[in-house]
């Protein structure tokens, strides 16, 4: 097997959040998932957007998150992703060359019609609670084909990242299968976040396929999908189902830590403590980030969840699921 | 004199920011022009883009900014300002109608050319002193033409709010010429911000020339600008130059506080202590809204300066040119 050339390639959604400050009231009015991602189509995109404050926009989408983080802290990354050839396609290509990520998708042609949408972003709302709702128009992104990937590339990354959201479209899909096949050829790792509950609700005999087959390697899930994917009620429990079957699994409780499981070893890390929480989107993300990193660098289990910890708390300390800091400096000087 | 409908109407640049932390190092590599504003080409603003790490986009535009800030304190607002036909025309115009201002100006078809080119942006790099420096591709901005004038709605609002840095093209300098004789035959004030000293290198005759016609009412400028307009080196001579001249002026000098003449009478503030500066940008637009809230509601002058001091302490205190917080309630608990 080659010396890899990258750490960890990922596939996920290109987008760009469209985040703003909302009170409780306004999530009510407008009917809005509290707490969740909903996807919403062009019109619904246009009535929340006209709804919302003034707003600011950063790169987001999960496993690009995951891959800023990861950058951030040194790892060699690519991102294959559908962009369109608009302004907010260029945002996001900027943003995430910028921190030194390979991206190559070429930009699909726009005319913003429904066959040919613009970039994809998410209109967050942010609470006073730090809790964030997220509605989704998927846009181009949703268009990533099979084509667009780099199978030498997908071969030469030490693990493979997937993110759940795109494996509702169609498209991507197709693409995210090929390249699982392609990774295990390799020899590599495969890891897969399961992103969100309603994604387990519309594909979870995939995933769970998947598992039985032995192609996952590394699962990130929280705690509400790793019930939904065991068709448990309690954590233990959830882990028991899973533990055996994926060589490394990750399951995140929000401010309650942590726990993994890798080949039989089991650990678990609590919160990193935080004084003010001002906007949780991205703390998964960036756990996984900070987790892969260590993983790949085949440290301890309890300190690839330390890492996963506080890169997750950086991210809630401020809006937007890109680092802010020097995320190496402040884990290396949190890690001792 | 009929009862106005705008306590401010504004016409300024109509840019959307791209902002991003930057080395000392970075800026002298790029060449840029440290703690200033420098007007660039497509060409250079695609370089610089591509030398800037990953970014926010907020919206921008120091008249509109100053717009912003008024209207988060409950200001009646108008805004004129000329925007592409593309995406980060449609983030404008959200975040300046999401604080309840009006603009109605039409946005102009762009096919990305240099005759029809997208929105105005500024590529904003922050160094770690909290300095902004800022590289301006004023795109759509500069075709500002004097027919998107709402001659009723300049006669209609107390004050006409004039940005300096929209002296230099020539549409929209012909717009405000005429923005400024609408609102003299209505009888109402005309407001002026100096913007930055390469504009009075360029039209200070220009200004000059408003100010000897008794055209200017109030004039906002900051210790550099004032003595580039009056050929001064000290700013009491700046100050004695001009006080007769133009009913209200402000002279603000950063960290060192703001004086004020208005009428004969003069009142200086120290600038509001602050703990962390992170991103000067907007300090000047935001005092200028604290300022002209207090004057259009006939305020004594200490209480206007003081009121500007405040809110731009709060817009040094984050990223981004536009308020993060509840401005008015801000400013109501500070005052006492």
């Amino acid at each position: 097997m080659p010396e890899p050339r990258y750490d960890v390639i990922a596939i996920g959604n290109a987008i760009v959040d469209v985040m703003a400050p909302a009170t409780d009231e306004l999530i009510e009015e407008l009917q809005l998932n509290r707490g969740g991602m909903t996807l919403v189509d062009a019109d619904r995109a246009r009535e929340l957007y006209e709804a919302m404050g003034p707003a600011r926009e950063i790169s987001g989408g999960s496993a690009a998150n995951t891959l800023a983080g990861l950058s951030a802290l040194g790892a060699q990354c690519a991102f294959i992703g559908q962009v369109a050839d608009d302004q907010l396609g260029e945002v996001f290509a900027h943003d995430i060359r910028a921190v030194g990520i390979d991206f190559d998708v070429a930009p699909r042609p726009t005319n913003h019609t429904d066959a040919d949408p613009p970039t994809a972003r998410c209109l967050i709302f942010v609470t006073p609670d730090a809790q964030r709702t997220m509605n989704t128009f998927l846009g181009a992104s949703q268009f990533l084909p099979a084509s667009a990937l780099d199978d030498e590339a997908v071969a030469a990354a030490r693990v493979l990242y997937l993110e759940g959201y795109l494996w509702d479209p169609e498209e991507p899909r197709a693409a995210m299968r090929r390249a699982i096949e392609t990774a295990k050829d390799a020899g590599r790792e495969v890891a897969f976040t399961l992103s969100e509950v309603f994604v387990i609700d519309r594909h979870g005999d995939d995933f769970r396929a998947l598992i039985e087959d032995g192609l996952i390697d590394i699962l990130f899930a929280n705690h509400l999908e790793l019930f939904a994917l065991t068709g448990t009620d309690n954590i233990e429990a959830g882990i028991a189902a899973l533990k055996d079957k994926v060589p490394t699994l990750v399951v995140t409780r929000s401010a309650d830590g942590a726990i993994a499981t890798r080949n039989g070893e089991r650990a678990e890390v609590p919160a990193e403590p935080i004084e003010h929480v001002v906007d949780t989107t991205g703390a998964g993300d960036l756990f996984a980030a900070g987790f892969l990193f260590g993983h790949v660098r085949g440290e301890p289990l309890e300190r690839c969840l330390r890492r996963g910890a506080i890169a997750a708390c950086e991210i809630i300390s401020h809006y937007g699921a890109r680092t802010e800091v020097d995320l190496k400096a402040l884990m290396d000087a949190k890690l001792g």
